[in-house]
């Protein structure tokens, strides 16, 4: 049975006059950071006060790289080469190091976000170019990802470490893929349920599937979104389940 | 007297589908490149090329960072926020590090670009948004600016290295200030007489201005042009010129 | 006394995943609605929203035109070259007048943004830019501008009908100019005061200063922000006032 | 047999400092010209100076939509939603129109570019966003697209009126498709023989496909490249071919 567990969380994902999420008070919250690097969300500025604040906090950093498209928030496939792909990460990646950097703060992984995340999780084109990125401007960086996916795997042949992911908030089908979002049973939104959903998991390794069978989902790490209006109550639902389970919320990164 | 003296040139201006430069021939020329960061020119993909080919031929890297403007190629002033400024340079100097350490290169200085160069040589609340900028990302970056400006203090007095630099093919004014391209006298064309021209900086700290008096700039890195149609022919005229006077082109980081 | 009065505010403000704003509540309040073109905010999807509920309520539509600047809002002088910025406006216009089209609405005025509103004010090269290319276009577009400020008369001298705009919740100095933001009295925040202070202007063409003194605007229009929390209740509280006070709140171009 | 046959080429793809195409040069060879509207390629004041060479030649202008990708060129898939793309569609469309009007010029037709064409050749759903957008703007407008592909039944059966490319210098397979760039006999590059095959083409309706058999085409518009080095003197050697063997080279919409 595990003893720790990280929980992670979308930042830095307001640009210029816009607003996004409430990083002051989520980064009280989690373990990790996941922080926008400006390419579907994140003016540097903003990008760097987050920053400033997860080094207070002492949460983690990852890099939240994604295809290179602002105005559909990262969440559309862009048919970019590999090669296109690894030099946009690589970009993305040493931007936030930089900024990271001034503000005390170290980038200790990488998340891929929306439209990325999900194609490299199966994908391998896209997948390798991630990876080779990462291999090439520095192979301590942590990939995360979806838990059970591929893309795990490549990355650990490729001589990486992998954090898997489970999504608080989210159903899974028995084998382990999310419920998509057009079907029922694909988002919980009771705080306390999630919390219990998210002990069960970390404790057992298994979690309710929709269908009502038992899946196993090995995650090191737990998402809880960021941009809902509940999000930090739901954060901290989970986190305080956790807690009261004798489960340490903690980063993988020590 | 000086016998050794660094030329510089932009690099990495190619965006996507758009080309501009011979990066290839020009990083056979000069001594030190100065490359795109993608806010005024340079995809990721571009830029990695440019700086693998750097690398390749020990051409020292320097950040070209600019202004937030595609469209203007940096060439109008943004009149941003010190704290934008500051960190939008931050941002763009890690991400042309990680994009050099990718390729075995390094950045070694920061050489602003169009109109932010042009600011900050006399605009102090910019000007030390990039000082700061600097400092709190690499303090071993060097500042490369305008013979002469003020800019240059302030960057020597917050503790930075700096390095002044001429401008090979252009005309001053008796105060070591350039002349206004609208004004006759701006711009020279004939490679050999401004091989010539850039002996006599070198070998004598004077050059003669366009009212034909004498005029000191103390240089120690001299800026070819990279995107006019005879730009790598003009630059190999300098640099064989500065060779054959037993003057020695080579980067001011050793 | 007049016994009728435009109000208008922004809208169409909210680009991709970022929200900003509250166009559906705002457009059953004003008379006309300052609809963004993309270049400061707003991606076409989320504009036609706007045009769409425009015209559902009878509101004016406004081509709110901009810098081409995402990140800083428009709200950041640039400085293109009038050919640029005319270009730049006409696109932005074209742009608006088709999303107008496929939702039943049309372009009827033309209101600068941020700092491209403030320039012009005063500044003759770009505001020359911005007649000419309303001009070029669509001669029976109106431009709308700050009172008492010259680009009124040069845009009128050039054959376009003109409105004056006050904003209803700023302080004005003397001589008819707005109290900086920086200053104390620069805004006020009592739905009450404004709505008295408005109905004071309408109906005698003087407003209180912020020395106390008198003084003289003539205002068409008046424009109430519409990105803080409290936008529609202020808006609501100076259409009630001014509507008690039997004066009608419509559009000017009729 | 066919007397007329129109010829088309990609236009205003310059932005900001980059350069592409000779426009100047070519708007005297075609009678169509489809000119970027900012999405994939062009700024507005050169797509401005495009048109007006356009008018002044007499040369039907057409607007070259794409996905919002100024860094791939619009050469890459992007997963817009159909209600995203119909308004991008649209917003590209009008701030064509606003230009052209401001030069004398007019949109008469609409030509997808790049991935955007290729995948609404066969996709019915960015298809139909497309000729949504048209039918919601200006029903008049004709929709260009490539010969034999459903996406021009779908827009006939919308009530908007086609016209079916041929390109002149790609090869094809004998089911009518194109030869995939990664095989040889994709491209000829010689212009008699490319002139010949287009003669035959308009006179006969059929092409020698790659494989030596007939293939039908329906082609009331001939496409010229216009971004290789020789693209002018490759359009002018199709026009002279043609109008040799009596075709008359005009543009569709008279």
């Amino acid at each position: 049975m595990k003893r720790t567990v990280d929980v992670n969380s979308d930042m830095g994902e307001s640009f210029g006059r816009w607003e996004l999420g409430d990083d002051t008070s989520m980064l009280k919250v989690v373990s990790s950071a996941n922080v926008a690097c400006g390419f579907h969300a994140g003016d540097p500025e903003r990008i760097r006060s987050t920053l400033s604040q997860a080094a207070a906090n002492g949460v983690a950093v990852g890099a939240h790289v994604a295809y290179r498209d602002l105005a559909g928030f990262g969440r559309r496939y862009l048919d970019a080469t590999p090669s296109e792909l690894a030099a946009d990460v690589l970009y993305q990646i040493g931007a936030l190091k930089a900024l990271a950097q001034s503000e005390g703060a170290s980038v200790r992984y990488v998340k891929p976000h929306g439209a990325l995340y999900n194609t490299i999780a199966y994908d391998e084109r896209h997948g390798r170019a991630v990876i080779d990125a990462i291999g090439d401007v520095d192979p301590s960086l942590v990939l995360m990802g979806l838990a059970g996916a591929p893309i795990l795997d490549w990355a650990r042949t490729a001589g990486l470490r992998t954090v898997a992911e489970a999504f608080v908030d989210r159903g899974y089908q028995p084998d382990g893929q999310l419920v998509s979002r057009r079907e029922p049973g694909a988002v919980f939104d009771d705080p306390l349920e999630v919390a219990d959903r998210m002990v069960g998991l970390v404790t057992t390794g298994r979690l309710k599937a929709v269908d009502g069978s038992d899946v196993e989902i090995a995650a090191d790490s737990l998402c809880v979104h960021s941009d809902s209006p509940g999000a930090v109550d739901m954060a901290q639902a989970v986190v305080n389940g956790l807690t009261q389970a004798g489960i340490a919320v903690r980063s993988f990164v020590g």
